[in-house]
C-alpha cells in the first residue's frame, strides 16, 4: 500500500464562505448543514488527484492556512474547527477506502489547551479520528508561543497518549509580513524541535508519537551544528539519536532534501507524505510531473531498497498511527 | 591556497572585560588601549587552531554572539564594535600573512543604518578591512526587523557596492527562550534569503556581493518547497537559479548537509568555512577530530572533483573579496 500520511481536506466554496462570514461577523451566524452533494465533487477531485500518482490511502486534515489560530476570537477558532473537523469526517466516509482523518484542534492564541483537549477527544472517540494536526504556534507570529517543553501543552499530550494518536506537528500562517508564503512552517518546525529535544517532554511522556511535517524543517541539514553546539554544553553529541524520538514526513520537493533526510534520521522514522493536492501540485516543465509526485522520486534514490521503501510508504505509518489507521 | 572564509576574532578576556563594563555602566567609561602583547597569546593560539587542519588563512571578524546589537543604547554598541574592529585589525597586523580582518558593524536595534555605513568606510578606507558581517536582526529577536528588501538597507548595500566589499550574512544572539544557542542563527538566514532573492535587491545593486552563513539555513534544503511555491504564484520556478544569486558558506557540520549544499547551489557559489574555533571545534568521539575540521570531510564527498575544490577552497573567495583578500 502506499499511504500518504500528509494531506489536507478539498472542500468546496461554500467551506470558505462560511469561514469568511464566520470571521467578518465575528461569529455571530448559525453553522451551515453540508450534505454529501456538496463534497462530493471536491472529494472526487481529491481521489482523481490521488489515483494519477497511485496513492492507495491519505490522511487528511485541515488546511494549516486556513486554520485561523490566532484571528479574532476563541469562538470563531472554536465553531470553525468544528465545522471543518466534520467536513473532513463527511468526506472520509464518502470515501472510507482511500481518506482517513486527521483533526485539527482549536487553538486559540490567548487560550489554553483545554478546547484542544476537548475537540480530540470528540473527534477520536465519537468520530473515529486517527490522530491530530498540532500547531506549536497559534500566535502565528505575533509574539512568542509557549515552548513545546511548557506545562501548557502536557493537558494535550497527556490525551494523545490516553486515547494513543499521534499528532502531525505543522505549523500555520504568519503575519510577520518578512515571512513569505509557508517559510513559517519552516521556522516554527525547527524551532519545535529542538524545544522538544532539549526537553523532558519525552521523558515524561514515552507513549508521545510526532510526526513532523515538511522533512523537519531546518534540523535534519543543520544537525552538525546542534551536535557539535551539545558538546560545548557538556552534552554527550547524541543529537542524532534524540531526533530519531521523532518522525518526519517526506513533504520536500527535491531530491537532494529526500535523500539527506533519510540519511540522517533512517528510513524507519520517514513518513510517505506529499500534500497532494498542495504547494507541490504544480507541474515542473522541467520534468513534465507534479512536484509532488513524490513516490518515483522517493524510489529512485541511491540510499533506499525495498525494505527501507516498503517502512517509507506502509509499515511506518501503520505502526504511527496503530490500529485505527486502518480498521479490521 | 585553503582560505577559510568565515572565522571569528579569538581575544584575551581583557576585551570581554571591557564589554562588560561598558554594558553594565552605559558606557560610562574610557576605552581601553591594547597593547601587541596583550593581544599576541589569542592569535597564537587561533593560528595554532588553523594549522592543526591546514587553513592558510582565515577572514576574521566579531564574534556575532557578542555584537550586543540590541541591547541598552547605541552608544554601547558603537563603541564596543569599533573596539573590536580595532582588536581584529591589531590581530591580523600581527599575523598579515594569516588572518585578514572582516569588520563587524555598529547596527543598533533603534536606529539608521548610518553609524554601519560610518564604520564600514573607516575600516574599508582607513584599516584595509575587506568586508563586513552583517547582520539581518539587529533587533536580536525583539521584534520583526525591517526585511532585507527594505529601503532601510539600501545606504549599506549602496557603500557596499562603492567600496566593492562583501558582507557575510550572520544573525546574531536572541531574546526569544525558544531558541536555543545558535538556532537563530538558522532562522534568520533563511528569512534573509528570502527577502532577498524575494526584491528588487539585486536589481538595485547588481553588483552587490553577499555570503550567507552556515550553509543557507534551511533553504537550500527547503528549495523545492520555495520553487513549487513559486509556481503557484505565477512564477517561473527559477528559484533554485535566483538562490545561486547569493554565496553560501560550508559552517555545516555534518557531510550530508555539505553534500547538499553543493550540489543544489553549486561548487561556484560556495566558499570554504568553518569558524574555527568556534561551535564546531568540539572533537567528535566518533572520528577522534574537529568537526570544524571541514576540509578532508570536504574532499571526501562525492559531489566534488578537483576543479571544484579549488573553487570551495580559493578560486569563489578570491573572486568575491576581490583584491583586497591577497595585495600584491
Amino acid at each position: 500500500l502506499i499511504i500518504d500520511s500528509h494531506g489536507h481536506i478539498t472542500a468546496p466554496a461554500k467551506v470558505y464562505d462560511f469561514q469568511a462570514k464566520l470571521i467578518a461577523r465575528r461569529a455571530w451566524m448559525p453553522t451551515p448543514k453540508l450534505s454529501d452533494d456538496d463534497l462530493l465533487p471536491s472529494v472526487k477531485h481529491h481521489l482523481e488527484l490521488l489515483d494519477q500518482v497511485g496513492t492507495d490511502l491519505q490522511l487528511i486534515s485541515p488546511r494549516p492556512y486556513a486554520m485561523i489560530h490566532s484571528l479574532i476570537n476563541s469562538t470563531v477558532v472554536g465553531l470553525w474547527t468544528r465545522f471543518v473537523n466534520d467536513a473532513i469526517y463527511q468526506s472520509c466516509a464518502l470515501a472510507p477506502d482511500r481518506l482517513r482523518p486527521v483533526a485539527g484542534l482549536p487553538q486559540f492564541r490567548d487560550s489554553d489547551i483545554t478546547a484542544s483537549v476537548e475537540e480530540l477527544r470528540r473527534c477520536v472517540e465519537e468520530l473515529g479520528f486517527i490522530g491530530c494536526l498540532l500547531n506549536p504556534d497559534p500566535l502565528e507570529g505575533g509574539a512568542p508561543p509557549p515552548p513545546m517543553s511548557d506545562r501548557y501543552w502536557y493537558p494535550l499530550y497527556e490525551e494523545m497518549c490516553r486515547l494513543d494518536v499521534p499528532a502531525l506537528l505543522h505549523p500555520a500562517s504568519s503575519s510577520d509580513p518578512r515571512e513569505p508564503y509557508s517559510l513559517h512552517f519552516i521556522l516554527e518546525e525547527s524551532i519545535a524541535i529542538m524545544g522538544l529535544l532539549n526537553s523532558d517532554v519525552f521523558t515524561d511522556f514515552p507513549d508521545l508519537k510526532i510526526v513532523v511535517a515538511h522533512g523537519g524543517g531546518a534540523i535534519p541539514y543543520q544537525v552538525g551544528r546542534f551536535r557539535a553546539g551539545e558538546f560545548r554544553f557538556g552534552g554527550e553529541g547524541d543529537f542524532e539519536q534524540r531526533l530519531r524520538r521523532l518522525y518526519f514526513d517526506t513533504c520536500l520537493y527535491s531530491p537532494s532534501a529526500l535523500r539527506l533526510l533519510i540519511e540522517v534520521v533512517g528510513a524507519d522514522r520517514v513518513l510517505f507524505g506529499s500534500e497532494r493536492p498542495g504547494t507541490g501540485s504544480p507541474v515542473d516543465p522541467k520534468t513534465g510531473t507534479s512536484m509532488d509526485d513524490l513516490k518515483p522520486v522517493i524510489e529512485g534514490l541511491d540510499v533506499v531498497d525495498a525494505e527501507s521503501l516498503a517502512k517509507i510508504f506502509e509499515t511506518n505509518v501503520r505502526a504511527v498511527y496503530g490500529s485505527r489507521l486502518l480498521p479490521a
